[in-house]
């Protein structure tokens, strides 16, 4: 189980890099084809197709605000199932400093995946977002 | 080491949960019969049941406010003892988001753990949290 | 690669603990002699003595001004590469705490190193920091 602790940890390291670089094709390519992402107060994204077109315009709104936007994970607990997929837990910060301007903290959550191995790597089949303070 | 890194990383994330959770007994349950837990500017807590009864008060304070807490641990360092306990030094941040409002940095603290092997995982035996800023 | 997550990260947590204790000379001493260490907006550092030289004057003015400084990495991802060196990518926070007062993000970053194994440890052959917000 600690060599899954580690292996998930670079996983999520890379691909919350390429959402703060604003890389959609490449983000939506961490998840399954039939992923689904939730979180609170906006309805699910089904599918890669959706999840990509919804971080795209994100991007642009980003791109538009000159704020770069970090997703720091922590706290991680991977729970490993009979079926071999991997139940997480873990923390999230999203850190943004406006171009000039001072680090802040944005928002924190409460999250939780299922990993499944595909390709010789992990794919999320499922996210939920639990944002703090609502 | 590297896998005790992990498998330390783990238990703290798990533990910690607990605690941002408010499940007293749970968290209570991560330290020795006779753990000590001190604490700057706080007289040190000695025994799991007095280390519970602080949390239950904290719990029902926190419950109270509406405010979500969350601690993350890191940078983590894990000297293992010739008795087999094992030394660690870590940074850890509470994050707190009242309801409705946003997410703020509340506290920075630096910390010192003597853990100890028992059933199978870790217990904590001796914590204590040094306060930034006092 | 997982031993090697775990492995970097541990040398991370002793490395910066070192810096946010002011202790230069031990800092300086986990980059190799003819190290690089840039940062946005500064001319890049070249060779451990002017490392260690920078370092000085930070600590003086540190300590006269009563912060606490913590620096945080996380989002570690690390690349072996074929001359057994390893690239490794990262975010860093800084977390600062005046004498009596609250904790605050100070700074956010992007980091990229060049590793090499010495004398059975890790050092830093070249850092660069890109500060968020220039």
């Amino acid at each position: 189980m600690t060599a899954l602790h580690a292996d998930i940890s670079e996983f999520y390291a890379r691909q919350m890099r390429l959402l703060d670089e604003g890389q959609a094709d490449r983000w939506a390519d961490t998840f399954t084809d039939d992923a689904v992402f939730g979180q609170d107060g906006k309805p699910p994204r089904e599918g890669r197709e959706a999840i990509a077109a919804g971080l795209r315009g994100a991007v642009a709104r980003q791109s538009a605000s000159g704020i770069t936007r970090r997703h720091w994970l922590g706290m991680l607990a991977a729970d490993p199932q009979p079926d071999g997929d991997v139940l997480t837990r873990y923390y999230a910060l999203v850190v943004e400093t406006p171009a000039g301007g001072g680090a802040s903290l944005h928002l924190s959550t409460d999250c939780t995946d299922r990993l499944v191995r595909l390709g010789g790597g992990w794919k999320v089949a499922h996210r939920h977002v639990t944002h703090d303070g609502r």
